[in-house]
């Protein structure tokens, strides 16, 4: 077995730490080519038509923009209602060959998948940059190796559930007259056609745990990305199909279906009778429809949440601040595990720097986002740019409709002249304020004042439970209180994090170790990875024969010699 | 670990033969007396109010007749939609505790209410008979022993994937400032409160894996049974409650909600906003509905289908007739593996005997029908009771409309003269028609004449992929064509049987070993059982704080000595 596949397996059980690709971009790690060639590799890509191959299409279709401002340009085949049955029919011509290779072959073939993206990273670091905002570093650790890391640890899943039953049996029941015997065999079968609906902010992260789930459990995948994330995911489309054909496999076992704006081209497909898997990343719109909808399919979706921090006591109030400073300016808090609601009582907490109140919290935390932020070209590394319109009019109204407690700044990118960079915004409210209630994407959070921590946990639970979050982080020197956090967090089914105060973030999730997302509450229906989100993608369909009684050595056990 | 579930978890391991629970109902294995007993004890329910708690509910209602025209007259809580409310709250209050009580716990109880409910096997027995119209044997083994043994396979399932991450893990990442640690504990929590919703046919052994699956991960069960079929599973929810409580749990964990005809108490139930899991077994419309409409459930159907035969050729044609006289007979056919679609080339197929038409394969299964069932006093220890008269109209509805080639004998049962007993009905018709498209459930099967093998394997896949089907056989001698049916077994996602002539029979399932179902066809969504069955009945919530660097005897191995 590939050795990164059996680390994979191990850590998965252990959940120690692991890491298959390496997340430093530096020289020392990936040669002193490595970044340039990628570079250029990227910008060889810009204003060219891209080469996959996606059978159906008709014409081409270009709609993204850089964040940063990079005239993009790349197009990409299109697909439209019209064409539906064509790709279905390419993506199911691949499957029976690829079912008979089996599970080891399937998992292996993928492997070989991941290793091709790693050795095009710097490609695909620069296109998740230049399509989702986030800085560099990030786009290359969190776009490139990290979700790598999740891919391998998808497949190590896929391994491992495939591999829990045998192939074959033989069944042997005695009985008076003898006994009786029966040979079984039992084979892994695709479910159909899986789709993958990627999202802006991160395309590859979000879609490799289903992408490499499904395609390793045998489902042909179609792709649907972002309209404006297109590119990281073409070009793991385009590694898939040269390493599936090099394999001897079809290419079409994944395929890249590209919209334009408005095409309503991901609800066409999802109803689409042949799809029996669908992973989805966004808004609860679409993902709530698809929920009720796609009744033929079994659908995973990560959604809207509002992620919750619950500030009660601490004996590192500049550690707390600086943690949090950092959560919230990590790419503008564009990620679905960002923190938005920060619940403290209004009486203030405890500290080693005595009693502060919510307004000297949010003291504590401006001063740290300046201290991480105030030199413009080092704050561009950590915030990124702001991905969309949308996420701008957002913080803007925010601002204007809330009291201000840490303001947000816009900063020059000195690279990027056209980019949009924003510092986080803070906006403190009362408990009663439904503002809170609802997830406010981008770099927006709510320093909420309550009656006591008891209210904070209270107000804490009933936001999880009636809408959703990925994460939550509890602040206290109190064992009791912890202890009563993490009850919140098991009845309302959020992961949590207790006072952070050095170098891990409740907003990080660590591949082979975290779980990401629970399934338990509205923001996600699974979570990446646990045995449901993999074992639910194949089938179990066995056939059965008489067989031959055992004998030893030509004798027959069963009858006394 | 119990010596049961060691032995049942190294069965689903190797899907060779197991048994926990013996399947004989002879004195010899269970002594003198308990038959007696059993039957005593059932008798002792009829015409009374039986015991078990269910809160909420108001005033009481029966609705259980026995197909052997036994008065049962036995009185349960009525529960209506307005008591659900209550019902639900109770359901829940025990939550906690049974989370917090742990996976090695929870398994443990569960495999006590197995021992306390195998304790009773032969009043489970007679209460199966007289709800069921199986005969007692078959009741005792499918609605006694097997359906435990298949509740001891949910339970070394979930013990699997609840132990497959463990609880707690201290993860260590290097770095070139010293580790970063965090200690991480990971909990499975319950989705919440599961239904089961009970058949008239098979209450025990189709109720108990979602039981037993949903109760041990975590899960608060609220079994609504069939209304015809109330009292085995009212035994199980008594057991379940007296051996809860004994061991220090709420006995609401477990409760029984019984509704009147036409109450509309699974709907109701089924769409609660508490309700997270449902598990079903009967027809297609709510089977349906409850795919369609129940989205905050994780919903498992077992619904209609077409189980089919293909013959091509055998070297045993009278081992093969004896063989599908019995499964065509046993239980009048009323299960859901029972095959009713048997596909024949018109022009015959190479036998043992000879080539042999369609009207002698019809004369053959005929005969041996006749021998099997012919003397009265053991026919009807094969065929049991008529379970309704819903059966028995369409028995009578195919026997006027087709070309009858095995007619159906009504048989005067010796000791319950009240009892509907019939003899498998075979119908010929032609490949083009559409009465044998949609499930005759019953003692009813279809003798379809084909253009060859080829073509009955085209149908045979047809049929399965639009309706589904349980079960699926193929006789034939030669290995092209048995590679061929398996070919369409796979792709239609059907269990297939080659060979049948002893004493394994298609429409019977061995517990541990095969999977029922494979949830890849309309017949159900899911297996019985396999991974995805049992995991996607808990969610992972972790917890993680900064831990301590490791050290080594007082050393931080880190730092250089």
């Amino acid at each position: 077995m590939n050795e990164k596949l059996r680390e994979a397996i191990r850590a998965i059980r252990t959940r120690e730490y692991y890491s298959a690709f390496a997340e430093s971009p530096s020289p020392k790690v990936y040669g002193d080519a490595a970044a340039g060639e990628g570079r250029a590799a990227f910008e060889a890509h810009l204003g060219s038509r891209f080469q996959v191959s996606t059978p159906g299409s008709t014409g081409d279709v270009a709609t993204e923009t850089s964040p940063y401002g990079l005239a993009l340009d790349v197009s990409y085949p299109r697909v439209d209602a019209k064409a539906i049955e064509e790709l279905m029919a390419a993506a199911r011509a691949g499957m029976r060959g690829w079912r008979d290779a089996g599970p080891e072959r399937r998992t292996e073939v993928c492997v070989q998948v991941l290793e091709a993206l790693h050795a095009r990273i710097f490609e695909l670091a620069n296109a998740v940059q230049h399509t989702t905002g986030q800085a560099f570093v990030m786009a290359f650790q969190a776009g490139g190796a990290h979700a790598l890391d999740r891919a391998l640890e998808a497949l190590a899943y896929a391994h491992e559930v495939m591999s829990f039953h045998p192939p074959s049996a033989t069944w042997t029941k005695p009985g008076r007259s003898g006994p009786l015997v029966m040979d079984k065999t039992f084979t892994v079968v695709p479910c159909g056609v899986a789709l993958v609906v990627g999202c802006n902010t991160f395309p590859t992260w979000n879609s490799f745990p289903g992408l490499f789930s499904s395609l390793s459990c045998g489902n042909p995948v179609i792709i649907k990305p972002h309209p404006r994330a297109v590119l990281p995911l073409a070009i793991t489309a385009q590694v898939c199909q040269q390493v599936l054909a090099e394999a001897g496999f079809d290419p079409h076992l994944v395929t890249l279906a590209v919209e334009g704006e408005g095409d309503q081209l991901a609800k066409e497909l999802a109803l689409h009778p042949a799809v029996r898997l669908i992973d989805f990343t966004g808004g609860n719109d679409f993902g709530d429809w698809l929920e009720q909808n796609a009744h033929q399919a079994r659908v995973f979706t990560e959604k809207s949440g509002v992620n919750a921090i619950v500030l009660d006591s601490t004996d590192d109030f500049n550690g707390m601040c600086q943690n949090l400073a950092f959560t919230l300016a990590l790419y503008s808090g564009q990620m679905c595990t960002t923190s938005q609601n920060i619940f403290i009582p209004a009486d203030g907490i405890a500290t080693d720097d005595g009693r502060v109140s919510p307004a000297d919290v949010a003291l504590g935390i401006g001063a740290a986002i300046e201290r991480l932020l105030g030199d413009d070209a080092r704050g561009v590394e950590l915030l990124g740019a702001i991905v969309s319109p949308a996420v701008l009019r957002r913080l803007e109204r925010a601002e204007r409709s809330g009291k201000v407690v840490v303001a947000s700044r816009a900063i020059a990118h000195p690279s990027y002249p056209d980019a949009v960079v924003r510092t986080p915004l803070m906006v403190a409210v009362d408990a009663g304020s439904s503002d809170y209630q609802t997830e406010c994407f981008g770099p927006v959070s709510f320093l909420i004042s309550t009656a006591s921590t008891e209210d904070s946990l209270t107000r804490f639970g009933q936001t999880v439970t009636e809408h959703g979050a990925m994460t939550a982080g509890i602040y206290s020197t109190d064992e009791e209180v912890l202890a009563a956090a993490r009850e919140v967090a098991l009845q309302s089914g959020v992961a949590l994090s207790e006072n952070l105060t050095g170098s891990v973030y409740v907003n990080q999730s660590a591949a082979f170790s975290d779980f990401h997302g629970t399934g338990a509450n509205p923001a996600a229906n699974a979570s990446y990875i646990d045995l449901a989100y993999v074992a639910s993608r194949f089938h179990l369909v066995q056939s059965r024969r008489p067989g031959v009684p055992p004998t030893v050595c030509g004798r027959d056990p069963y009858r006394p010699q």
